[in-house]
């Protein structure tokens, strides 16, 4: 894929937006950037450009094929395959997402849970054995895992994050309420509720 | 305050992360958009644009003084006085949203919960007891509660927003995996762990 690494990371975290919005058109109809940049409240210029990065996909004045540039925007994020992931952090948040079935339908899963708490170790969370956070290395290396899930506590959100880097972890999708320092080369995508809030109360002044 | 209502939606939901990196310097200090921006990884162009909607608060060359600026997001986002949220959804979810003290520190706080399982009903989670959600508008309106969270099954969770926007909420966070309809006026902001990780996973292509 040529121009990968150059592409911004804003303009990636777009594309599985457009995914989402194609997954609600027929595969063999058309879609324009005007019409798609409607369903998502984004410019059509943006849409184009955006696309452009990879190659465009489409014709002036005759829109996009919808399964093509599906097809294209899953090739591109790396969703034609599943993704198999560890999820570190057993409490409610943790048993939450363990059974949350958005993920699994996206080829998402979680293979393997941890915890600390030696009151959870050897119980049960969707289908899995909850091992003991000390053998996070050993088993993400055997299984050649590249995502993980925090789900700790913010105070030990670092550690678990330096844990998953050093066993092999590139990709980090974070629960906890911290910003995470980790070296280049491994992504963090942060779960951030109060972000929401605190954008959505400045229309609300004034009720 | 002026121009509330033409400042762009992707612009307001920036000014949570600027108040959070000013949070981490000295209150008397001063700081260059180009430094917040280093920060942040934005454009220092696009913060001095961000800001210039509400007035600047700065002057050229001599960077914003960090507790002025502070002061200002907090009051332009509503921050300067504490929020009342009211949960639906009392699963694993909805406790963990419950006893999560990111919300608490910042001035949001759960006063009412509900759920429609009546073996959840009358127990109690973070203190609160754990409602029949046909009670709902009632509280909601008892209460003057704008600010909603949903925590239910994709399956439950329009109909939960309609009761939500019905009893006089304005805000939405939106834990379901499911897009809401919505009338103008409310807003909604969808806590969506997918795309964070279909955005990842275009950067492990290769691994």
């Amino acid at each position: 894929m040529t121009g990968r690494k150059k592409v911004p990371r804003i303009v990636v975290q777009r594309l599985p937006l457009y995914l989402r919005v194609l997954s609600t058109l027929e595969e063999g109809s058309k879609v324009t950037s005007q019409e798609l940049g409607e369903m998502l409240g984004i410019s059509s210029a943006q849409i184009r450009k955006d696309l452009s990065y990879f190659g465009g996909f489409g014709k002036q004045g005759t829109g996009y094929q919808v399964g093509f540039l599906r097809g294209k925007l899953r090739e591109i994020l790396g969703l034609d395959r599943e993704w198999e992931m560890v999820l570190v952090g057993v409490g409610d948040l943790g048993h939450a997402i363990a059974r949350y079935g958005g993920f699994k339908k996206e080829g998402f899963h979680v293979v393997a849970a941890f915890d600390d708490d030696p009151a959870k170790i050897g119980r049960r969370v969707g289908g899995l054995e909850i091992m003991d956070v000390a053998l996070l290395p050993e088993v993400v290396n055997r299984m050649g895992l590249r995502v993980g899930i925090i789900a700790v506590p913010a105070s030990s959100a670092q550690e678990v994050a330096a844990a998953m880097v050093t066993s092999g972890i590139k990709a980090i999708l974070n629960y906890a309420p911290v910003a995470l320092n980790v070296p280049e080369g491994v992504q963090v995508y942060q779960i951030d509720p109060l972000v929401g809030l605190q954008s959505m109360t400045h229309y609300l002044e004034g009720f």
